[in-house]
């Protein structure tokens, strides 16, 4: 057990990535309604919009109004995703959202043409015009994502050594821009993942890039994200996604299942329970993954915000004593 | 990763535990078909009707029918439960369910009297009389439990003493009596287990009685169902009790979020994933979990069924090349 973080770092996808799943539009006000109440969790990021065109994401046509409405909190910050130029133009003209950078690289070519129309070239070249964007903005890049990390519904199975090959490619990007990658993001993108994989492949990275900081961003579709994020958590991740109540998905994977990141109230129980700090109060998450339950009008994947918490169960029979 | 087990043995209990839970009445020959259908998966243990009296548990008054129409299937162990020796006989004369006497005691002296309005002391009294009651008519004794062992509702957390208390007062029984105790069962009835605590406990339990076979009874409750299954199969556990389609729930644990125990077909997709044996085909339970939902009439909490399994996916990938 000694392998354990002391320190999760929980960033919050449930607004951005709940929202544009949602079948129906969801109001401006409600979304707002969502982050606010996140700010109030001791959440230290939490990804408040998706400047992406309203074809592509009908579900976040409102974004610029989102990000005006929302009270920024300070120690939080706020991001945002984009696509393109004009998204990122978006991101920096709102003042509100902390723009980094990101790159990302897709571990399967078939998924990466469907997502993105782009083959494995194209996108590493996409990922040499992003960093002169960035940098043309003054952006700083933060993280990279390997998407499609642990398999994918496409291509099948994904060899480690081509997980190893795409983080090795994103170092050279950053050696011949000059910048550093601090943290690699592993993307189960379409819920591959066991326990068993996700240490192997984490062991892997670790071994071959030991000064990376390795971050998880976990699907549940096949029920395995919280015991993914354990077996995480046992080769010494600290940093992972997740989304209140189980919000959102991703619509492009192909499969009617298709569920959201790993639920934040639960990845934060567990770390609780287990003597892992995340800073964050578990009883005001708990509120606001009901909120967005009532927002989306039916019911979320989280388990936490029904089972509720034991220490609230601790403070009854502690009063009642 | 050398502590996991190569096979894992699974008692199916959705059936019985399914079904008692549900608000509504499940027609006769409706039972029946799921455990027919989950005859056909490679289950070698399915709990197949609650020998209790109806006015407690009205869903399964039509025990003595369900038993009398399913299809027994050689190599599988059909069995039930009951609480008294009315109970026991019932099973008896059906001529078609595995009597397998078990004892149970249960770490929560509050929970205890809830569930059953008996004291430890009364419940260890029980014991012994169930013992003679299994004597009398020849049942052998397979199986011993603790409940609550990782925490309850009403008591709060259970010190591990006191499960290690209990465990030597059912072999101190099993000694009075001239019988062996060989598969202990911890049952984490109001799921407050965590990966750590399993580890904990197991692990304390393990050392002080290295010959008992521990099992794990995990409910899904707050989402750490899985993430309980792979830290219990870190400890080398190989026996899970599990639920089609997550079917079921503890009626008399005193919050709104029951849920059932842990999802036979997530189990198993885990289980085949990391190379563990469990003699189930999952294309086969998957149908059996997608006939519970649709016997049930509404959603259940398993995640396989509808991400599907990755077999099926790679199958379709190699056909397509």
């Amino acid at each position: 057990m000694s392998d354990l973080p002391k320190f999760v770092r929980i960033n919050e996808e449930g607004p951005r990535e709940g929202f544009q799943f949602e079948q129906r539009l969801i109001p401006t006000e409600r979304k707002i309604a969502l982050i606010d109440s996140l700010s109030k969790t001791g959440l230290k990021q939490i990804q408040v919009a998706s400047f992406v065109p309203p074809k592509n994401v009908p579900g976040w046509a409102d974004a610029d109004e989102v990000v005006k409405g929302f009270n920024r909190c300070p120690g939080i910050s706020y991001t945002g995703i984009w696509l393109n130029e004009k998204g990122l133009r978006r991101a920096l003209a709102s003042g509100k959202v902390d723009v980094k950078g990101s790159l990302s690289l897709t571990a399967s070519e078939p998924f990466l043409q469907l997502n993105q129309n782009r083959t494995f070239k194209q996108n590493l070249e996409a990922q040499h015009a992003m960093v002169t964007l960035f940098k043309d903005h003054n952006v700083p890049i933060e993280r990279a994502s390997i998407m499609a990390a642990f398999g994918c519904n496409f291509a099948g199975d994904v060899p480690i050594s081509l997980v190893l090959e795409l983080i090795q490619q994103i170092l050279d990007i950053g050696a011949q821009h000059e910048f550093a990658v601090n943290v690699l993001s592993l993307g189960d993108t379409m819920a591959w993942a066991t326990p068993a994989s996700i240490r192997r492949v984490v062991g892997a990275v670790r071994t071959k890039y030991p000064d990376l900081e390795i971050a998880l961003h976990l699907h549940d579709t096949r029920g395995m994200g919280i015991a993914n994020v354990y077996a995480g958590l046992e080769m010494g991740v600290s940093i992972f996604d997740a989304s209140v109540a189980g919000l959102g998905g991703c619509p492009f994977a192909g499969h009617r299942g298709a569920a959201g990141n790993v639920c934040t109230e639960d990845l934060v129980f567990m770390c609780e329970e287990m003597g892992i700090d995340t800073g964050i109060n578990l009883e005001r998450l708990i509120e606001s993954a009901l909120l967005a339950e009532e927002i989306v009008g039916h019911p979320l994947p989280g388990h936490v915000m029904h089972g509720g918490s034991l220490r609230r169960i601790r403070d009854k029979i502690l009063t009642a004593m």
